[in-house]
């Protein structure tokens, strides 16, 4: 017989009674039932009920196991006695009868429970991050996130694309964000960094002609930690494509990423054809450009409804006169609700540094639709009317009103949208709603500095006539304004899974983007010198995306913190509290590294 | 038709004989024949013949392209003219007329070609990988490393594990190589440390009750580089099993190992079962811990045979009777070589600070064995034959002689076994030749400190009675040097692709590990202080073992460096010529880093 185990503690079934069989696992739970002892032994494929009584010659070691002990048993599998029977364990049926045990690693007092749902201190679980790993809920989501990574690889695999390893000793990249830096032993005085994403990697892997790249790649930022963001290092499935065109990355991002929520959703519904929003359209409708679309209010503007000579409501007319919008959220069902639902909407509004909402209740008076409400007494029966097609809302329904300059407006929007589609309860959560993003805009307006700048990616290529692009006058505010990027984003019930692009692989178009938003060369140069070199010595069309595996794996756990879903996640602080990360190093490593400290005074 | 290509460069053949198809790649060679312009269009997938003549409206932007431009060729499949077929390209009976090309990506002029095999100097070759990546040997290897990394992969995952990713910044490891750091922009003062293997991680993935474990890991250390050791990153393909004794670790990755040579090996053979061999048997019949077992020479000890009394060579009995060992080296066949053959070796060991090879030349004299050469004459025929047999040489072989202290003489007699094999040609370089070596001394005695030390792993478990080992006198010497522990090496054509070890699990038995090897609790806790924390709450016996992916794959594509298997590597002294890494920081990053630089004066 093997040395440790003739079974795992998950294989033992009724056709097993009679063997004498051998399992080693850990003591999950242990009762003492009048003096015969029932012993839970766990293992990573289950558990299996184990039974020990003063008869068997075992009996004495067994009094002295403890939680979290690891032992191996040797005995006889016999079926458990009838109405015993644990029909949710597939070993339910049958229990061990043990006829020797030997302790194989015993554990001293444990600081936290694995048996059991009780709750421990975050800090508790980082610092015995393996005793909560062996813990069910954190155990199985470890699991399902290995599962889905090897599925995003198996299904990108199956589209054609091959799997590449990128530099993570590398040079600062120009993603934005904080680089983490380490000296460099060789070259005293210059530093390598890690990379924020393999970008530039994954577009020089198209240049060399690789044609379909992707990697379960890790990334690297040295940002404040937030729960949907880890301190210190994440995974992004990062994809790129040659000669390709957006709608080529659509059809090849979009089955793998369908194709996984459908796998792991546990029959949660999915989107079968992603929507593609512009991202104009998206402010408009939604305030937001990660708009949750199980959500089903859709904001309108009514602007031109509340300019009506008819209408006398002053403060929006004001607001519109200055260049301002007025957008209306609808609240289906809401005319029901009490006047508190609408007093918490308007303080949460002030809240927001709104003067607050206005809004309309429709309801239905012998046929009649008719509007009630603070501010409905400024707006006739055929505004009304006109307000509540465009909104499309009905008797029984409210809707509310976000006024202001539009980026403000569409915003404020956005935010009440998602609180009243909470606050009435009308997001599906059983449910995975993904969209793509489109069109974002390649410039936009900086009000500080009074001039053009770039609105997102620098890199992307604008959708626009090459040789027009070229011939831009930068003056020309209004064409240039209006010109979209083929970049997109790929949203999932309002998580912002990844942005893309289609990338600049013109040298000469980047050179006048970069000279239409003022940069000189100089600047480009520094940012983007390597990559523009490489781009000129034959690069072919090419673009890509970077989902955030974390997040992913985060959604389709349920998990609210993605430390539910790392193997070993540093805290908040960016610290491991197991391994004691960061920690002190010696003189002799600063020398080597040719840094010294230059620590704050106390 | 698609934007960019309705075919791929590798996908044409007869069946598409007159279709209009469209395709997009590089200009890999323009051949100017008589007017004729003959352009052989590249990508990932393969290479199409183009053709255009003045009759094309595309013409005149044929003339203006250059090798490496990035272009989109419209045009008719036709059959190439008889006799110019080429059987050696999948798409060699056709060629394509073109009617209308795309400029996508011009080039400008080359540091390096793509086309032929031209060598150009490493430094231009890292600068410009992205060209060097188009050609296609490199190519080749890179793909080829992709698929034995799926292959490892998939075969793991068959094997019943599991993959994961463990922390990349953590924190310093004992694995006793240089740490790259991490300054914390948190914690003033502190630092991570890239791992140098997720050694305790894998450990504590076991400890965590995870059974399985594999992960294509990136690994750190900050050492000078070797032809087969890239300074920086590396990647193992790290495993970790619980509740398994060392016997299951070899029969779970030798078929993996087994499976990718012949996978990828090009039908040149590979060991079908991988013998064993023990450490103080490698060192005697290899003279080294990672024989090449492609060369048939095995060494024998002829101590034995020098001490006779009718032997009169007393330079070997002086070292004899200083405690020393004589080793034979066969060299079969050698007997015909030139007295130059004996000469080259013998200035060859003195080179390596040995007084020389002795040898003797065995030669058939009318059915007699007659040794001959400078020693023979002081070993008598009778002592001859003895030696003869126990080298296990024949008439027509030679035997070489290494003398001196056990290690040296061992040592020097394997690098004369490697030696006398590739002068003689006796290797078959055609061949996959894997070996396990088992059963590394746990102790060694340290000369210099005159004290017991750890010979390698300080962390494997000892393969000794644990009762008896908790129970040894620290004084009985001669006991603890022939404790073996359960640490295994792998190693293939005299490559080592990786250590392993059954894990000391059981912290008394590492705390009287570190007791008798002198180190007091202090420096226990130092280096493996959380490890053996997590040991004390239930840890499963386990072990593993990690081996290169990169000298796999280096082996696999007979490739002499680590440059060649590696998609963008660093140079010799750890730059990044591409991407201009290391490279100097900022004042404003440094400050948030909390370092200062220190530079050496110049």
């Amino acid at each position: 017989m093997h040395r440790y185990r003739s079974h795992t503690c998950g294989a033992l079934r009724e056709t097993h009674v009679g063997e004498t069989v051998r399992l080693s696992g850990w003591c999950h739970r242990i009762r003492d039932h009048g003096g015969v002892l029932f012993i839970d032994l766990r293992d990573h494929y289950g558990l299996t009920q184990c039974v020990v009584d003063p008869d068997s010659p075992a009996f004495k070691v067994a009094e002295t196991l403890r939680s979290e002990w690891v032992v191996r048993v040797d005995g006889k599998v016999r079926n458990r006695p009838a109405g015993t029977e644990n029909p949710e364990l597939p070993t339910g049926n049958v229990e061990l009868y043990i006829t020797e045990i030997e302790v194989l690693g015993p554990a001293g007092e444990l600081p936290m429970q694995v048996f059991g749902d009780q709750n421990f201190p975050e800090e508790t679980r980082l610092k015995y991050r393996f005793l909560d790993l062996r813990r069910e809920k954190l155990h199985q989501n470890i699991v399902k996130r290995g599962q889905i990574i090897d599925s995003l690889r198996r299904r990108m695999k199956e589209g054609g694309f091959f799997e590449f390893q990128t530099p993570i000793l590398t040079a600062s990249s120009p993603e934005g964000a904080r680089d983490f830096l380490v000296p460099s032993r060789l070259h005293p005085g210059k530093f390598y960094a890690l990379p924020q994403a393999p970008q530039q990697f994954k577009q020089l892997t198209m240049i060399a002609g690789f044609d379909r790249y992707f990697q379960i790649a890790p990334c690297f930022r040295d940002e404040d930690a937030r729960a949907d963001r880890s301190p210190g290092e994440f995974y992004q499935l990062d994809i790129e494509m040659s000669f390709v065109t957006q709608e080529d990355v659509f059809q090849a991002v979009e089955p793998v990423l369908r194709g996984v929520f459908e796998e792991f959703g546990e029959g949660r519904p999915v989107t079968p054809v992603f929507p593609r929003i512009p991202y104009a359209e998206a402010m408009l409708k939604y305030g937001v450009d990660k708009p949750d679309l199980r959500n089903p209010i859709i904001i309108a503007d009514v602007t031109a409804e509340f300019l009506r000579e008819d209408v006398t409501f002053n403060a929006f007319k004001n607001v519109i006169k200055a260049g301002g919008v007025v957008r209306a959220i609808p609240a289906p069902g809401a005319a029901g609700q009490p006047r508190s639902f609408f007093d918490k909407l308007n303080d949460w509004a002030r809240g927001e540094g709104a003067p607050g909402l206005g809004y309309i209740v429709f309801e239905d008076e012998g046929g009649e639709l008719v509007g009630r409400g603070p501010i409905a007494k400024f707006v006739p029966a055929e505004a009304q009317a006109a307000i509540a097609i465009t909104a499309g809302v009905r008797a029984g329904d409210a809707v509310f009103f976000s006024a202001g300059e539009e980026a403000k407006a569409a915003g404020l929007a956005g935010k009440a949208r998602t609180r009243i589609g909470e606050e009435l309860d009308l997001i599906d959560r059983e449910r995975f709603d993904l969209c793509w993003i489109t069109d974002f805009p390649m410039f936009e307006w900086n009000e500080e500095e009074k001039k053009i700048d770039f609105s997102h990616n620098p890199f992307s290529m604008p959708n626009f006539d090459h040789d027009a692009f070229l011939a831009l006058d930068p003056a020309d505010e209004k064409t240039i304004l209006g010109i979209t990027a083929f970049q997109y984003d790929i949203v999932c019930n309002g998580v912002e899974l990844s942005s893309g692009a289609i990338r600049n692989h013109r040298p000469d178009i980047m050179r006048k983007a970069f000279a239409i938003a003022g940069y000189g060369e100089d600047v480009l140069e520094a940012k983007f010198g390597g990559m523009l070199r490489a781009l000129s010595y034959g690069a072919p069309p090419h673009g890509g995306i970077a989902p955030g595996v974390d997040r992913i794996v985060m959604l389709l756990c349920n998990a609210q913190n993605l430390r539910e879903v790392v193997l070993f996640p540093m805290n908040q602080r960016a610290e491991d509290l197991m391994m004691g990360a960061p920690s002190e190093v010696t003189m002799k490593q600063l020398r080597e590294l040719h840094i010294r400290l230059n620590l704050p005074e106390k």
